[in-house]
């Protein structure tokens, strides 16, 4: 056996040690996250005023002006994580009570790196996934709940629906956001601001390969293209291969899948048609958001790409190629979804400070441009620490990342008047650090006094 | 001014401070209660376990077997508090947004005083309230995240129709439960169980007075013959006065509300009609659950009652008559359902033990015998302490009820057959102790670090 081959081995063993651990540590903390209070419970006399007969007063206080729900409750700092389970990472439709461990994480991290309350509700019948109008008839009734709402692992084209939907509703009038969709082209833009500015290529220059034209993929070429790449240097493939404007399911599926074809229309502005491997000659930069499974993206398609190429394969758990062998066949820089391998392109980076900066100021919506800010935010902290391969974008613990992202989203959010709250861009910075900071502390502080007991 | 005057006054002022500290302290600690981790973050690779990619593991473990996901996530230990804001104490229908400061003091109950993690949850559109077939359908849908379901504050009869119809839907596997009916029956119960020990009468011969026939005293009736106080010994009051198997509103009603229809033809045998002080003429016990307004109950309906008289005014936030008029009118032992009054009555002291017994055995459901289990339980504790009468029912702050009460429910459960897991008595104590004790610590530690503020 070759050193090389041994080291492969070595690589995918190590891949597969998260799996081992989290079949043995959430049986073990019985689950990730629970409710506490942040109230003062200074003797039993304050469940008097905390609940029956006090609290009355702060509902009566509601009821005379509904805005008070977001200073006499946790509304403020609180938000929703509703999914359906029906396209759960890259495992498919395994359903609500199966994709429950996503949402609990996510919330995890809502927590440890936002320093944002969230409430993780997958939903469901047992036999049946719920259709569009009953998510949406369901945000609908959590909204005196919450002040935000993340849908997650949605599957599309029922995805888009609800997400439209319900940013379009004027009785709808917290953000609703769709972290597949936003979120990811949030971060890989990023990924390419910084691998970009690595390599030394122009945004507006850079030639894109995509691979997958689902809610990521989709969403990522707009955000893209807000940020500078023109949609004519885009072209983009799925199952049946590359998408042109006179394919003919396409057209078929102009309502069913209307961004589809719309980004048939401005993208491969040429009318290049086969295989994904078409797409890729000569391009600078390749994402990928298609199957879970190595193999899914050919070594080759990674060869035929510009000199110093880019490479994201997004797909989790597994990517569409390991990174040694994308590094094998010529990327300069290679990027991944999971956290144990270099440059990871993951919503983690995101949505934590997105929502941090968008409760803080009380936003009733999330912008495209609140998305790009967030982007060059995230891509300005790696370019400040110094770009490398395998330094293109930052890692979760820079975790500065995250209050800078909030204030700058923040600040979007006032620019463009969708926030009902305003501040200067150094207190929404110092607001976010403490909340998050707090997170970060309380949690290490339960570590130390074993209210958290040390991992098996 | 005479003394006594004073002292009215005094005591009036004394029952307003609640309200005002609520308005103040809601706003200045943001709400009441967080979500935090309760595993290690051992160092950011524990992001790849808790998340993407390790989780997924667990995510595959749970769609082969359903039941892991009481294993994998925190669904064995987390209920959801539902409530659509149509009857938020005494208040009436002031709707969801404005019954969430309730529903969120509930969730700090649940965890403080029972060691369960409740996510409240107010539902409703912006200009209507859900019907009983879409709180049904919203249960429905968010089983998959939860280990129960507490539905809270819903005006009847919608309410009856929605316990109903999820009690028994085969396809809920979770325990639904409706705290104003079952857990306020269970608390009156044992407060009766220890008022009349107390006063020396027995429960098979004393004669029960009760007013309002809503959602809280229906079942109360129910539960307190399942103890042995026979219907035929009860006389129940409505706002028409007595309720007599023949008034025509009550034979019309029949299939508005079956539950009054019945217990027209069960209690009140001699056909008693009048005002509610016909009722009361030589009743031992009072109960009233109706207007939360002084005045509602009339001193004279106390002083026509028999010696050793018992009354239990329980509306929210203000009893039907002050304590200290009942005193004067006649009562031997008075009880409210206000925390800053002598012998609360109310489901705090229930639903705490009653989830952390329930949860602890994976019940898949509470029955009416497991409600009369917690009753005893609670009056136990009173006992054992010492019977007076401003003490025939325990304190909140007598914690050693809610680990007690878990056990005797878990056993219940199990006796019954609809326990999935089974323990020991003293097994299932010590369990629920330390889940409670881990609460109660959890909360001094946060208060003596600083992570939660002295309360202004």
């Amino acid at each position: 056996m070759s050193e090389k081959q041994l080291t492969k081995k070595e690589l995918l063993a190590k891949a597969e040690k998260p799996a081992e651990d989290a079949l043995k540590l959430h049986p073990f903390y019985e689950g990730k996250i629970q409710i506490v209070p942040k109230c003062s419970i200074w003797d039993f006399s304050a469940f008097g005023v905390w609940y029956t007969p006090g609290v009355a007063a702060s509902c009566r206080a509601i009821a005379d002006d509904p805005a008070e729900s977001f200073k006499q409750t946790n509304r403020a700092n609180t938000i929703a994580v509703v999914s359906d389970g029906t396209r759960v990472l890259g495992l498919g439709d395994i359903g609500p009570a199966a994709g429950q461990p996503v949402m609990e994480g996510k919330a995890l991290l809502f927590k440890y790196l936002g320093g944002v309350d969230a409430v993780p509700l997958s939903i469901g019948l047992t036999d049946s996934r719920p259709s569009a109008e009953e998510i949406i008839n369901f945000v609908k009734l959590i909204q005196p709940s919450f002040g935000g709402i993340n849908l997650e692992d949605i599957s599309k084209p029922k995805c888009y629906k609800v997400l439209e939907t319900l940013r379009n509703d004027p009785e709808i009038t917290i953000p609703v956001w769709h972290d597949d969709a936003q979120g990811t082209a949030s971060v890989v833009t990023a990924g390419v601001i910084g691998a970009a500015k690595h390599v030394g290529k122009e945004l507006d220059q850079i030639k894109v390969a995509m691979l997958g034209v689902g809610a990521a993929n989709t969403r990522t070429a707009y955000v893209l293209e807000s940020a500078g790449v023109p949609l004519k240097n885009i072209i983009m493939a799925d199952s049946k291969g590359i998408i042109t404007k006179d394919r003919p399911d396409i057209i078929e599926g102009k309502d069913y899948d209307t961004f589809k074809y719309d980004l048939a229309q401005k993208t491969n502005p040429e009318g290049k048609t086969g295989d994904f491997g078409v797409a890729t000659e000569g391009a600078d930069v390749m994402i990928s958001a298609s199957k879970s499974e190595p193999g899914t993206v050919k070594p080759e398609w990674i060869s035929n790409m510009a000199s110093d190429s880019i490479v994201f394969a997004c797909a989790n758990p597994l990517p569409e190629i390991y990174p040694w062998d994308a590094k094998e066949a010529g990327a300069r820089v290679m990027g991944t979804g999971r956290s144990d391998f270099d440059n990871q392109i993951n919503n983690s980076l995101g949505f934590p400070g997105i929502f941090r900066g968008t409760l803080d100021v009380n936003a009733s919506t999330i912008t495209d441009e609140m998305c790009v800010a967030a982007a060059q935010a995230i891509a300005d902290i790696a370019i400040k620490k110094g770009l490398r391969d395998d330094y293109v974008i930052p890692t979760m613990d820079d975790w500065e990342i995250f209050p800078y992202v909030a204030s700058k989203v923040g600040m979007k959010a006032i620019e463009q008047g969708v926030a009902r709250k305003v501040y200067e861009e150094d207190e929404l910075f110092k607001m976010a650090q403490e909340r998050i900071k707090y997170a970060r502390d309380l949690t290490k502080s339960m570590m130390d006094t074993g209210f958290i007991k040390p991992k098996i």
